[in-house]
């Protein structure tokens, strides 16, 4: 017995038991393994045990796991969730078009109400692909807020901001990340979001790793986005864009690096110093369909840096599934190194768990099935003809299950999702108020821009 | 009114009408267009019409497309059906032990009966997915064509053969060729099926090469598999694997060519001078998994050489899901060219179609909605979250729909899934059959193998 094997108490009374399941949990070292005819209890929102033990207790509710496979939820380290509106809106452009001439410009035209309504079909998807946690980098936040009380899910929520907007952006993330953290009964925590190392200056970036710290708030920013990015903020300023994060005390605090392709060796140091703090967040499709190099997970890991999956916004990655994102990562790792034998279905299944719970500072608190965590749990059901036999059970959950696969999704206990029926999200009555607005959404004839990008 | 909108005859009685659907057709040139509100009508197992025209016929069958887009079925252009049944026991290998300690050793293994069980799993996976033709290469074929009797596909279908059986191979090969030709009410039609260049030898090539002249029968081959094998087939013999099948006269005849992740510029004058006879089935997933490069498809289309997608087999890509393909196939060759404008979502659902069509000799036959091809279709539910809202059709096809939201496959006029149950496959009765073979299948103590692998 393992220690997140650790026996239920056999006669207790529980909130929910899923019985009769292959339970994913992690050795002492962290790695992913296999328990069959696993018994998971649930109390007060949190994991009272995993383990093969006969369960005796009472039970409010039950779910038979029969044929299916239970793991941590997925956790989405890295989205701008109401751009589900502008899915397919800014396609066959180049990366300075898609934010110059049409995601920026049409951003200007978002109202509260449609950042609402963004986001309540954006966690549908997230909810039915299997994600129970996500990091969220956005405008009108306290939108997103609600709709995440709302929909069940859990999250960590960053308001961005520019430094073209003056003190106002800083101001209101701050006073935004110190009035919702913890709240909807503590599955929102907060981060401040800085948009980027080259859109927010130095005296920003100083101002939020001094409240980073005095508040103990994640700072999450875009940086070392892609090569061209490093390449022109050294040929700017001498220094790589992790430089600048490390010059500007943001790396002294807990730090969410999104994308980091643009990260080079001589960055690791710096990360490997701030190892246990820092994390970063991949989204490996986007970074195909723009034609780019993806994040450097390799030598991240062996710097003792937290990667974790991501998804980036629905705008340019088309869609909201980490699940997509894990084989992804496995399969464009393995092209990227050459090495067929690296990121095996078992190392990104660590890297969907327990990695992407360190890299968004949540580990302890989800991405296992260990007793005392939150009880984020997904149900993945193997019966479908592409995922018979199984020989080797990371390899069908990685490469060949998809997320159409997860039947169950569970957040703190409570279940958003059953037999592949969203609870807590009406998506037609969703479509029926956004359809109407999708004509206004895009128009981009008034010639203005939320930002100009220069990379 | 492009060609392949031709009015519907008003009044005439068909077998099945599809009524309120997006159809996806091309113009003259080849381009993919959507045309809503459609009707398709299909009698004789072929398509009649597909128009906006108001029908007014009678109907045998009617299917209710509202909220859903109708296209071509997939056709896989390279598999080996029956290797579901290997599907992931050989994982976390190199690329010589996959198929010297691992596939190869268990295909020894292989009885009639299992063949024909993984035939019956690889189909309903296949029909479930939206592949509605399929190009296969295996052993004992003879139960394969049962299968696709029995399941209602469309295939091509050819026994694989190494010079190292003797005369037997190729001979039996023909044979299978001559006599299954045509057969399954015509889904069936058959190729000569040489493993590979450096498994057959020059002679067995000129034999396969003449026979499919004679014969007017496909030559299915793996070629210029990787640019290993080409850089070792050139230090062998000092020519290219392309220019193996030019000198033994295989390119003089239609040709499918599997991979050909190893086409170097030299080759493509010799593919040029064959086009219309010669195409090449591209499996971008299993090449990731393996580290190793794609195919260089954007110099087959400059050189015109048509281009099909396919998945390989179940062993090494993990699943059969051609609809995979399609988005893989788009993000990688972007990513290879760094490219963000090239094998757009139109472009590669092109190639999906009419081109892969043409890559496996049935141009004109499947592969579009045009009045006279057969009438292969399937219908994609665009009501889940993760395809709303739609701004772009052809992107929300290829990035964010995934195969799990086909809900029916149709074959030759026959309906092979409805509301996405399977009519023509009973996958538990195949899984109680198959799962208790499973230990004796992936027992590799013989000792023995089907062939050695030298790349």
């Amino acid at each position: 017995m393992t220690r997140n094997e650790s026996a239920s108490p056999p006669d207790i009374a529980v909130d929910l038991a899923i019985t009769n399941v292959t339970a994913l949990l992690h050795d002492e070292a962290g790695a992913v393994r296999f328990l069959p005819g696993a018994t998971i209890l649930v109390r007060d929102g949190l994991i009272v045990s995993a383990s093969a033990d006969r369960f005796t207790g009472s039970s409010t509710q039950q779910i038979d796991g029969r044929g299916q496979v239970a793991m941590p939820g997925l956790i989405n380290c890295h989205s701008h969730s109401p751009m589900v509106m502008f899915r397919g809106a800014a396609e066959d452009v180049s990366s300075s078009d898609w934010f110059n001439k049409k995601i920026w410009p049409m951003e200007v035209n978002l109202t509260e109400s449609d950042v609402t309504l963004g986001t309540r079909l954006a966690c549908a998807e997230m909810i039915a692909s299997g994600t129970t946690t996500f990091a969220d980098h956005y405008f009108m936040m306290d939108a997103i807020a609600d709709v995440v009380a709302e929909t069940g899910l859990r999250a960590n929520l960053g308001w961005t901001f520019f430094s073209s907007e003056g003190a106002a952006g800083f101001d209101r993330g701050l006073a935004f990340a110190l009035e919702r953290n913890g709240s909807a009964a503590g599955r929102i925590t907060t981060s401040l979001a800085p948009h980027a190392d080259y859109t927010v200056n130095d005296d920003d970036l100083r101002r939020t790793a001094a409240a980073g710290l005095e508040h103990d708030l994640l700072v999450h920013i875009h940086a070392a986005e892609s090569r061209i990015q490093t390449r022109q903020t050294r040929a700017l300023r001498g220094i790589s864009p992790i430089q600048v994060l490390e010059e500007t005390g943001i790396l002294a605090g807990r730090t969410l690096i999104a994308h980091g392709k643009g990260i080079v060796p001589e960055d690791l140091p710096l990360l490997a110093a701030a190892r246990g703090r820092v994390g970063v967040g991949s989204a490996p499709k986007g970074y195909l369909k723009v034609g780019e190099e993806t994040t450097p997970i390799r030598g991240l890991v062996s710097a003792g840096v937290a990667v974790g999956l991501a998804t980036d916004g629905a705008a340019s990655n088309n869609t909201l599934d980490v699940w997509e994102s894990m084989m992804m990562t496995s399969l464009v790792q393995k092209y990227v190194e050459q090495d067929e034998l690296w990121m095996t279905a078992r190392q990104v299944l660590g890297i969907a768990t327990l990695g992407s719970a360190a890299a968004i500072g949540l580990a302890g608190v989800v991405g296992s099935l260990a007793p005392g965590h939150q009880a984020d749990i997904i149900l993945i059901d193997l019966s479908g003809p592409h995922t018979r036999p199984v020989h080797d059970l990371a390899a069908t959950l990685v490469y060949s299950a998809r997320s159409a696969d997860i039947s169950t999704s569970i957040v703190a206990g409570t279940v958003l999702m059953a037999d592949r029926s969203l609870l807590t999200v009406d998506v037609p009555a969703v479509m029926r108020e956004l359809d109407p607005r999708l004509a206004e959404l895009t128009d981009i004839s008034h010639g203005k821009s939320i930002q100009g990008y220069g990379f």
